[in-house]
């Protein structure tokens, strides 16, 4: 098997775990218009990658054969039982929370091929809804049963973790207005904006399994260089693949003039990235521009530093035993910059 | 000194310290325009009746005279110190939160005299800072130094009272297009929209004191009590107080068809309510109006409903020990309902 079909096998196989929990814990109740736009996106779809990361780092930890152990009570390091399903949907509810509201502040109308929720439904609903996910995943995280010195440990990272979501989102509008925006600081805002909720992923079932602070430590590392490695294969696959393959127009970061690590390194390569492309470029235009970027070196720039960061977060994996789980856990560090969508 | 007096006093002695704690809990950072955002509101004014409520039950809970412990090392009923300052700053910090997505949801251009955040800034900016208001009340609710178990169980009232606040609105959002609410899904609704986070503030200093069970519930039913009275004494306030005195439109709830408790029983009475005034009408139509309700017996009954609840509330704190502190929450149950704004 490739490494793409071993991580979506792994991923598949906890999916429909996740899904069902979702649909037990996040019931249509009422008030039902609410509820039902809270599940719309997370009905939609969507890989599920950052509970699978969760539920394997537990494997991993634990040292058990993948799949064998139910995840509602799941064997802590010490003593007792931990529910690390509830943590997984907890952190898939976040996600879904930060898309919603996401959408509504970059006017985003699709979204997982469906319309996003204050299409679907309105502004205020989208909102609230958002709002309700946001508490619910804290609700989902004090669930796990865990010891109470554990479960707020979790929480705290939790919390800090959404912080971390709201000021990266922040950095990214401000960004948009400035053009002296440095590399370093594009980093720091991929970091929080998209690396801190894979770190919390790979991390709070360290937390609540009882894993030393080495452990939880190296953990939120691999989550944090693989998220930002993610991130900068997003703004690689934005250029290189064909809009067909994409499902959107290839270049649209350079149409909309948005910073990514890629333009930042040619802007300081002295190439003009903010005419690099007219409003409404054809493809020749496009590939002219990728051109322009390749030869300034910003593309190899990009994938080196996406190669170097999942080096890096696959030696911090150290940490764990060696099994499947952990293999697998590598596996989704590699997927993650080879994948071509 | 009335009651009046007597309530600004109590809040007034304890505004300026939760303030305080504000500036030094959530200072103006970098996003900048994130976190001045985020202050906006908190720095127009408002109140503080919930942090001062919260630091008044953690006061007469412990049997301490007034203002004579420090708040953020405040003795536990057991051992040890608890920062209740923290959850005091965490319930204004929620109440912050959700009046700044509230104005987005209803369109509101103003909030204690001052545009609402999504007019001073933006809508973006406006959905991030509520976003980044609700997950530092989490920060702080779970940085009061309190023993791991009470600080787990703080957090899970928070949590619920959360959702269940997004329940309330939009129960609220609901009823505006439907002419079948019964009181009882109105008072349900107020419930959710409003008095939890009262039963929060009141409740939530007795889960990180140590206090029992019995308490921690009987608190927590005052806090839904007043609750649900001050909003009933809103629905009347709005029809009975000249515009002026008001700072609206006197009747305002009349014509734009909101329900209320009062429209509610008059409509189970007969009275036409939905044609009630017109859609621009003189003083003299509200007069009418206003006659007719009170022909009807509403107004007595909303009036009669919030005097008992104020009453029952008032019995709930039949726990405390006996002492100014316990005096001055009386104080505030009467004041909710005696309040002429």
């Amino acid at each position: 098997m490739t490494v793409e079909e071993r991580v979506e096998a792994a991923i598949a196989n906890r999916r429909e775990t996740v899904n069902d929990a979702i649909t037990e814990q996040l019931p249509i109740q009422k008030p039902e218009r609410l509820y039902a736009a809270s599940r719309y996106l997370l009905d939609a779809g969507g890989k599920r990658l950052r509970p699978a990361i969760l539920l394997l780092t537990a494997e991993a930890l634990a040292d058990v054969e993948p799949l064998s152990e139910e995840y509602c009570s799941f064997p802590s390091l010490s003593d007792g039982e931990v529910d690390v399903l509830s943590a997984a949907v907890s952190i898939e509810v976040i996600q879904s929370f930060t898309l919603i509201h996401d959408d509504i502040m970059d006017d985003d109308d699709l979204r997982r091929g469906v319309p996003a929720v204050h299409q679907e439904f309105d502004l205020e609903t989208a909102i609230l809804a958002g709002d309700t996910l946001y508490s619910k995943a804290f609700e989902y995280m004090l669930d796990t049963g865990a010891p109470a010195e554990r479960s707020v440990e979790a929480l705290d990272e939790l919390a800090t973790t959404c912080t971390e979501i709201c000021e990266g989102q922040a950095l990214d509008v401000d960004f948009e207005n400035r053009s002296d925006v440095t590399t370093e600081e594009y980093l720091e805002m991929v970091e929080f904006k998209t690396a801190v909720l894979y770190a919390a992923a790979a991390s709070i079932p360290a937390i609540l399994l009882g894993a030393d602070d080495d452990t939880v430590d190296a953990l939120h590392g691999y989550g944090l260089d693989i998220g930002r490695a993610f991130q900068i294969q997003d703004d690689l696959l934005d250029l290189t693949v064909p809009s067909e393959e994409l499902g959107k127009q290839r270049g649209s970061d350079l149409i909309e003039g948005k910073r990514t690590i890629i333009t930042l390194h040619a802007r300081d390569q002295g190439v003009d990235v903010d005419g690099i492309v007219s409003d409404d470029p054809t493809e020749a235009e496009i590939d002219a521009a990728v051109e322009t970027l390749e030869d300034a070196g910003s593309i190899e720039f990009a994938r080196e530093m996406a190669v170097d960061l999942v080096a890096n977060g696959k030696e911090r994996l150290e940490v764990l035993p060696e099994g499947e789980s952990h293999n697998l856990l590598e596996d989704i560090a590699d997927f993650l910059i080879e994948r071509g969508y």
